[in-house]
């Protein structure tokens, strides 16, 4: 039988990535393909402790079904974090969400049309990519400087392309590992406002930081009606929990509650509980200390032996935090090709071509550097560093 | 600021029923307006013992990100509880869920377009409606009798309306409690196959069963290609985890995967291997039969203190099993009306046109009976019944 699918499944594979990760289950591979945060920082005792006396004292409601919005101790937790000067999020403004992405998919949900427009970061997070597409958005990349997006070719889309919303990754950006300054900040409300943009402010590196002090959120320039800022624990607790939040105006997280309701009615009770009591138990941000500590040293290696192994004319972005080195490589050079020979010299990488809305830029690459050993960044970037060398050399 | 929602939201409320469920915080108010398993059935010791273990042993894959598809250890549960004769899952035909109201979701999401039709059987699940709606579906209903969906209608209205797919609740049907026999079942398989129409066979109450004998589902009735199944772990375990699974064609499931992707990424591992284990060490089937001989007085109970109380031409359907009492009262009440006189009264019920595709039927309404004590069932349905009957005195 052949199935009639929906439209919106038209050229959406997973496959680009998928066969990348699938390469991650080699132990014999060095990968800096993955996304993933490392176990080693995963705090297993506390959680499985917290988890045990959740269930023994509370069954009854954390068995239950829940509401849309979530648990009240959950969505306190969550107050407290997206507090900040100029924006203190009132009863309705915040939600749980299964995982951070939710929120990417149920503002999509909220205001996209087929045909309608989203701007983005050129190159941005994949998952968004993939979830703009399923909602058949028209994707226009933005261009980027060392500070983020470049305002003035921002206004100039918004004119030319009137999109619904704006998604950025404002700290440690998802794959360029750049953070946009409050400055630039306030100038992208600014400029969304004046045109009534919406943004979608998606933060989940931001408290990974390594060095340099924490910058005000896109949020925090908000008139209340702007700006919809993600939370997330994935890099900061676990992943595997599937545990975030939003805060936006009242009417537009009304629209994520009744969108989630039919997805999956709420996030589970003991995740959300889970995470409120390791924050209110004072876990956090200690535990967020470690993990920068933990880091720290990897991202500064993985920096250095770029600046070391990488041929001349590579230009690489130090990483201040997150999980990424980004690389763009001499222009003769394609990452997309050369993937293959880097596997066979057991060393994986994502090509950076799949980042950008509309593809090219095939001499770029992403680099993670937090599932990896110093040992093995030693080892894989030298490998990298002299196969993209002897391409140039043979050419 | 106005926002400029997608039109899917049109109509989307939420509110018809969310006024209900407000009143059941009143502990002064009998509700049977719920839809809710009892927490005295929640195995909350056995459950807390072994999240507390699984985080022990295993936090280095249970926090990490895990596969959309779901953990091999959930996975294999799940195939073995989908697996009968003439329906044994194959790799790729099963997917985690978070939830199994998630599956009607993603189903929606790989075949329907705006203005495609679906059929229902009508009344149906007030979630489902929701979903399908957010799709911009049409939905048509097909008439019932005791045995379910009325084949006859069923095949006007596929060769009238061309639907993408059937959506059925064979066993203990939510709102009505009737049950679909083998027969019917193999006759709506046949018809669908016909035409090239897909079911969609949402049953998360056919193990809670107080009488009678288990049928064979419709998927073990399929081809491979027309059914797909979905399963709830939330009315025999807890709701609260959100833990479900979909069966079906291998290219279907790859859609739920790939529409999954960015609502959740996956299913929260420590969710799916607490269920895993649950069945793993032998407590399901057991638990099962406790929580079938907790709710089975109570829907004798309900059952026949409505024939007790409730006025002459009353037509209730005994429940054998599942969580609801269903009544269409004297064509002359309109229990749509009567609901702000029953919650003085202090007894709230669901009317029953929110569950049909097209509303009217204003003298139906749903009552459940797993949250409400025997005390309280006995003492609410006399209030409601002899509210019903002065009603008609009063004519």
């Amino acid at each position: 039988m052949s199935f009639d699918f929906s439209k919106r499944y038209d050229g959406i594979t997973g496959s680009a990535i998928r066969n990348i990760f699938s390469l991650l289950g080699d132990p014999m591979i060095i990968s800096f393909a993955g996304g993933n945060p490392s176990p080693d920082t995963f705090p297993g005792e506390v959680l499985s402790e917290m988890a045990k006396d959740i269930l023994k004292k509370d069954s009854g409601t954390i068995l239950q079904y829940g509401g849309t919005y979530g648990r009240q101790s959950f969505l306190d937790v969550l107050k407290e974090l997206f507090t900040e000067e100029n924006a203190v999020p009132q009863d309705g403004e915040v939600i749980s969400l299964t995982g951070s992405s939710q929120g990417i998919d149920l503002m999509t949900k909220a205001f996209i049309e087929k045909g309608d427009t989203i701007l983005t970061e050129s190159p941005t997070f994949l998952g968004a990519l993939q979830t703009f597409r399923l909602f058949e958005a028209d994707i226009v990349g933005v261009e980027m400087d060392d500070l983020g997006m470049v305002i003035d070719d921002l206004e100039k889309k918004i004119i030319r392309y009137r999109p619904k919303f704006v998604y950025t990754i404002p700290t440690f950006q998802n794959p360029t590992g750049l953070t946009m300054p409050a400055s630039r900040k306030k100038e992208m409300v600014e400029v969304c406002r004046k045109y009534g943009v919406l943004i979608l402010e998606d933060d989940p590196y931001a408290f990974l930081r390594y060095s340099g002090r924490a910058e005000p959120t896109i949020k925090s320039f908000d008139d209340g009606d702007t700006v919809v800022r993600l939370f997330s624990f994935s890099k900061i607790i676990s992943p595997g929990l599937r545990v975030g939040g939003a805060f936006g105006n009242k009417e537009i997280i009304f629209k994520f509650n009744l969108g989630k309701q039919g997805q999956d009615v709420h996030t589970a009770n003991l995740n959300q509980e889970m995470v409120a009591r390791y924050y209110r138990e004072g876990y956090l941000y200690p535990h967020i200390g470690e993990i920068n500590d933990y880091y720290r040293g990897k991202a500064a290696l993985m920096y250095e032996t770029a600046m070391r192994y990488m041929p001349e004319g590579t230009r690489v972005i130090r990483p201040e935090g997150g999980m990424f080195l980004w690389a763009e490589l001499p222009e003769q050079l394609n990452a997309t090709k050369l993937f293959s020979e880097a596997v066979r010299n057991k060393v994986a990488y994502v090509p950076g071509t799949h980042f950008y809305p509309d593809g090219g830029h095939h001499n770029t690459l992403r680099l993670n550097f937090t599932m990896v050993s110093e040992e093995k960044i030693e080892k894989g970037m030298k490998v990298l560093g002299e196969m993209f060398k002897k391409q140039i050399a043979d050419k």
